[in-house]
């Protein structure tokens, strides 16, 4: 995939394990990995905090010393075919499964209506996500529609182990601990594919670590595999790579962009977050402020009518003309960073590009301008640029850094140039269904494609399943749809069921 | 093109003449119109004002009983290669032409920037578009650039006599006035196709009858083509019908469809033009009206956005999920017509489908309720079902009629269901200005890209094109674009001067 | 009162008649008022525009050369104690009524609430305003109130005749037509207060004329009058100097003040007049548009607050700090004019102050800068200094001029520094209803007060009045109050009916 | 004051402490105050967190055994009149309100505006209000323009032991520290008031109980005391029922309704900290979800405005026509809370009015609705009525309890039932600098007040002092002013320094 989505970004973004092995080769560095951590706040969720309280009663932390490989655990039915902290947590986990499940109706709509179909029955989904209530519920729902399940977690901090323990109790095999070692990590999802009696024939990815360990060490289990679905921008990234050199040997489904994740993804998410992620870390009130956001994409355009509408003055900085002419009839100056930067408050970073924001700029703000990446990747700001002698660092919260000039004008950075808000503020359940959903249903796709329709290669979410998992959420804000009449969809070409758009229409 | 895009239309829709031809056959009933005199509103304009009081002082009706056809006129060069209603309204003219020209600045930079360079030398362009001071701006912007041009009205009301005539004195030869007969107007489109010793290169067409006549007449003329330029949905639709037939005999640019054109037809006009239209024709108060938009597309979200900003609360209905949740997230909600239809102060139809609003709906609104369309077709609100005896119609105001049930209750219906904002408001010369830019932008493509890039097929402007015509806009605006340092453009891995965005992308 | 309300201003503001007459002495210059014509768009409605159309079927121009005072008219009952232009006009301005009426519907709740009641039984109400649909819709509910009422024009432009018919047919004596003199003007202010066998108890003014002519010619009626009710801001004025100058001799309600018919003259109103003045007169796009508002009082809020939500860019001017932090808080960039006048599309004056926009200003606007008033005074606009000979003033259309520099550069000056609202825009249905039903309120206040409640004084209307006729048009938006407890009206120490606010709450 | 303030209230509000010494006799529930502790979320701020992060590496719970009563500290000048926790946090204190000095940029323009002329020379300020960096900039500016001060808390919890010991270094006598008994806090007010060879003549308050224990115990202090200054609503009220009683035996200035203080307390503040008050507690997205807020008083309209910006769907529920139809024009459905409440996702009360949420509402709610409440007082939703055998409570997060009916339905109740924006977000330095710099002005409008000026009454802050307190903190927003020239003041018949508008003008 080209690097032409510069304004967007999955909140989902993540480097991923390949990477970092390909390019570290035998250094394999897992404890410097600034993303995987940051990754960890999207599961900061109602549920996550309900687990840390337990966690501190259950007093985790002083009975575990040895490593869960060392055990044997045995769910209620007897079955030993995971590996987890502590299957005692899973009574704590159903409750926490429980409560993310009221908040993600789509999957529970999804349950009732294909439950009777199984249109997943004979799927062997071998999985790997972050283990959060959330992922339980889908895998649980792709349970409930005929699947079988192997799982293993793609961040070796993000597991919630109560949620996993419930899991197992509940039958699927997982592999998950919060705190793997780097060894324990590969272990884990080796126990998911290379188990005996089962073969996976469906991959479930986020990331793209999964993928690539089949690829290394059981290449002939592609010959089963009907296809793989991925989530995450490198994840993504690296199919198409794949596909380009003619090494993907099956189907896969990149459902990072369809239309509904990514409207969610970056434009409804990114709106609220930014406000949120700014508020928890510096109090700051938007009333009068001036704010400079570089980018006006989809990230852009939703940082912009958030701020805006809170009652700051916003300035845009762009490099296509298409969006700084779209900025400039949403009511925004389109001015260069340079002529601005001495008069704003505050600066918002979303393009994808880097070194954006440059010491040339921070050299002159006004004293406290805050400094802020809610962009794809966290090159946007040039950090390198401040790390020098003559400038003072001060932490004085968690993700808000001062950096002092000789002066003692100061400037606010926050999260130290990365995402903030996967640092500093959480992922709404609502955005967490959207993915889910459509997980659910490439898999459902794959599962029950005709032989031909996929070929090795990387494909879109089918525009009608997109309009599905949008058509699931409706319910959640109490949305009706009208249906066409028969003349109204001979009328209009298409039929009453959908797919309503072409695939270039642009929403 | 297919039906698909529904939920956008441009403000230059029209029914082309071919299609009068093709379905009423011999019987060309060219008073029937409607959409055709509807047009002629997009030429209400300061200057289109002025012309309107010049005329009356001029006494046009009374002196010019005899035809144009039938007279000989010179300009002040001695050339009379052209045929208008009156060479004295030059001077009249050329002043209506200057005050343009000073609201389509891009225009202007187009001229300075490309002037020396005559990227359009050696072009012979044959023109039928409405005669305008805009179109003016366009056609004198073609000739400094190096064209040689011809050109006839698209429309037998539109044309700006004065305007012609400047034209005409300008060296250009024009054949157009307003008030046309149907002879008339193929008689004009001849003298500019046919002419001796001259033999056009390029087409511009607003609307594909230029392009149709010499498909009929003068097909030997495509060998000599470089290609058409088109700009309305029917012309499109035409050339795409005739491409897939296999009988498009030159490569042709969609101009309509064009990512900035689009957005200026559809989502800002028609944001300003609604409540325009609506003040003028029913002086209502939007504060805290209950409004209902059928359709959330482009001119839908214009809509939305408008009225809610006026205070007014707004219920949408969608046949798209996608659609459909993008509205929940913007704050609207989604019902069905009927579910409302009893509380609504104005129901503003944007779906492109028919039949949207219907007797089972109007029979239930309130007392007073407004009917109103946005929307692509004529065919939204079914007026078929109004005609009936037992309810009364009056004309109160132009372009306003109540519709009166037995029991005294009335809806308000403008413009009978036509384009409000075609009917009832006027165009906005930044949207004929982003038109005209485009157009002249294709010529010149067309004009200078080497043998082979287009076939015989239908293009769309090349995306870095579409982003130049926005660039030239930004000025308009005292936009300031940021340029692309030579690292973050290799980053990116895209040229610094574009184009910036992969076809597909969204906006 | 003093001139503190500078940023507010009533639709309604005309220069009274008395003022005229003290400063002009005996050379009473009738034709030479500028804000009388002004005024005479507050009637363009619906009716309006339909009585102009009769008007020229009725071919009302040749027929009536003899004036109305030379003509016995009866109405159907034989009555024949009125003068108008035609009793024949009676249906259509009958229908005109009723038009009116069901755009008025508390008024009408007030005739089912307060009919059997006859709250103004024995009252006798000679009345001066505006002769149109919907004041004969206020007069006839006075009627059904209990009312006996005689009643002049307050304007000799305004007067729709066929409503003035109508109202002659249904029994009430109206003297007045379009088109008077002024010696018509006085004679029949005269014919209304110099009435044999009737003696009015009550006053209802506009502008103060009616009860200026009472203190000159009939000093002694006001030994019968409980209370004049005036709504103009002159009239008020002129009250409120009676007062001091203790010369006062009956209760005077000061309508013009109270809180609900403030909101709607100033904010609500002038929001949305604002953008129908502009788009009527120049067809404007606001997206992208740079703006200054001068004065953020309650017009400026409602200016700023609607050409922001259309997509422009705002600055805003302000004298006052606690109005300029309330801009800042809102999101505007408050800044000196001569700081932004060389970027600004619009200057849109709202401070009631004078010569706000000076020519030291005017020589620096950009081209085609378009300059308007929606203030208070019709001096914010330094004129005189745009009269000099270097300067050529252009008409382009109605209330539109240009004037050109030297050097080819233009302004384009809205409505001459007049009220854009008043003169390029309609007052809508809802804010004369406002109005007319605080009048009402106020009559049947005084009617009713016991003796002693109103001294010889000016009073705002009662807070419960007040709150009442917003009351009465919640309905009208379908609006649902919340009724207190018992035990909380006892707990915020208030009655259940209320007031539920002090004098002094902002809102 | 009457309770017709319902729908506005103080960030400030807190129970004061002679309501409770009156209300509890002899049994004087100190710690039962929860109240007194939502207080301290004011003072969580940057240097508050800073502050905690200090403490737990300074070990303050270990050392500090002993009472700061029992031991006698120094600062480097050898004084100790002061009792604190430890002077040798100074250093750290004076970091924290140098930080804070930087927010309240107003305070310093004062300082050197007024420095000069030390326009408190000779004043005796004792004060009790709060001790966070922020007061401190408020005490040290007192000082720096000639007053004396010395200081109590007002809230055993809220102190900054660090700041106060900045503060006794710096030299002002400060009695407090963070944890005082019920016994050390009078003790501190005693050992402010009762010092020997020092006696007040001004009175800074927030609450009251400084006030209340000079009537007790100090009586004849008042003879000297110029002037009162109170902040609270609850101090305030204190003062309107002694004026009432005829007891107030000094003038007191009632700087709480101050407007500029009003405005940013409610209007501004609430409409920022609801957002974040929400989002810390439930990480809720507001896009699609249908609210409804209580009440459209300043705290509504901001709250209003905060949620439908955000693409939320807000009902409101009124008692007063004024503001319900002021709710209708802002485009907000008005409705009764039983008619939308099954519908809802969400409840926020505005009201100041006492059981406006009742068991028969939150009998019907949607599972998982959120109810919390922005209003004036605790009682908004009725807690009493949950409190029942069949509802299971359970707290999930700090500040956020499910209760759960028997059927498995719950609501989320946050802060339970008091105030959101005071328990779950924080103050911004902007709003506390407002307070502050108005408490300044008014010290320093009693101190140079001429006799008679002020009666033995509660006073606002005058208009123009008022005015100025928003001119200082124009700067912070880069806003510029406009002078009026003679020639415009003349016409206004004001003066050009203000005041600009009467007492009773809204804004």
């Amino acid at each position: 995939m080209a690097k032409w989505d510069s304004c967007d970004r999955s909140p989902a973004f993540i480097e991923p394990h390949w990477m970092q092995i390909q390019f570290s080769d035998q250094k394999k560095e897992f404890n410097k990995l600034p993303t995987k951590t940051a990754r960890r706040s999207l599961s900061r969720s109602i549920s996550q905090s309900s687990t840390d309280s337990f966690s501190s009663v259950g007093s985790e932390s002083s009975e575990d010393v040895s490593s869960p490989k060392d055990r044997i655990q045995k769910n209620s039915k007897g079955l030993s075919d995971f590996c987890i902290k502590n299957i005692k947590q899973a009574d704590f986990g159903r409750r926490e499964i429980e409560i993310a499940l009221q908040e993600m109706p789509a999957l529970m709509v999804l349950r009732k209506r294909a439950g009777d179909e199984k249109p997943l029955a004979g799927a062997k989904v071998v999985g790997c996500t972050h283990i959060t209530a959330q992922t339980a519920v889908l895998i649980e729902t792709l349970c409930v529609l005929g699947a079988q399940c192997r799982w293993a977690a793609c961040n070796i901090f993000s597991t919630q182990n109560a949620v996993a323990a419930a899991l197992a109790e509940g039958g699927v095999s997982v592999f998950a601990w919060r705190g793997e070692s780097e060894d324990d990590f590969w272990w884990c999802i080796d126990q998911c594919v290379g188990a005996k009696n089962w073969q996976p024939n469906m991959i479930l990815d986020d990331g793209g670590d999964l993928t690539h360990w089949i690829y290394k060490k059981y290449p002939s289990v592609f010959k089963r595999i009907k296809g793989i679905v991925e989530e995450s921008v490198t994840g993504v990234h690296r199919l198409y790579q794949l596909s380009k050199a003619g090494k993907l040997c099956v189907p896969a489904i990149n459902v990072n962009d369809s239309v509904t994740k990514q409207k969610f993804d970056n434009l409804y998410c990114c709106k609220e977050s930014l406000l949120d992620g700014l508020k928890r870390t510096t109090d700051i009130m938007f009333g009068g402020k001036q704010v400079v956001v570089c980018g006006y994409g989809e990230v852009g355009k939703g940082c912009c009518t958030a701020v805006k509408a809170l009652g700051a003055i916003v300035y845009v900085t762009e490099v296509d003309p298409i969006c700084a002419l779209q900025a400039c009839m949403d009511g925004f100056r389109v001015i260069k960073l340079s002529d601005v930067i001495r008069n704003v408050d505050m600066v918002i970073t979303c393009t994808g590009n880097k070194n954006v924001v440059r010491r040339e700029h921070l050299d002159r703000t006004k004293n406290g301008c805050i400094i802020c990446n809610m962009g794809h990747s966290n090159s946007e700001i040039d950090l390198v640029s401040l790390q020098t002698a003559e400038l003072r660092w001060e932490r004085v919260r968690p993700h808000v850094d001062h950096v002092v000039w000789p002066d003692g004008r100061r400037i606010v950075l926050l999260a130290k140039g990365r995402l903030l808000n996967l640092s500093c503020s959480t992922v709404p359940s609502c955005v967490l269904s959207i993915t889910a959903t459509t997980q659910a249903l490439a898999l459902i796709e794959l599962h029950n494609a005709p032989q031909g329709r996929y070929k090795q290669d990387v494909y879109l979410l089918p525009k009608k399943m997109d309009e599905y998992v949008a058509g699931l959420h409706l319910a959640t804000f109490d949305g009706h749809l009208t249906e066409l009449t028969d003349d109204q969809a001979k009328y209009l070409g298409i039929s009453k069921q959908g797919p309503f758009k072409p695939t270039y229409y642009r929403y």
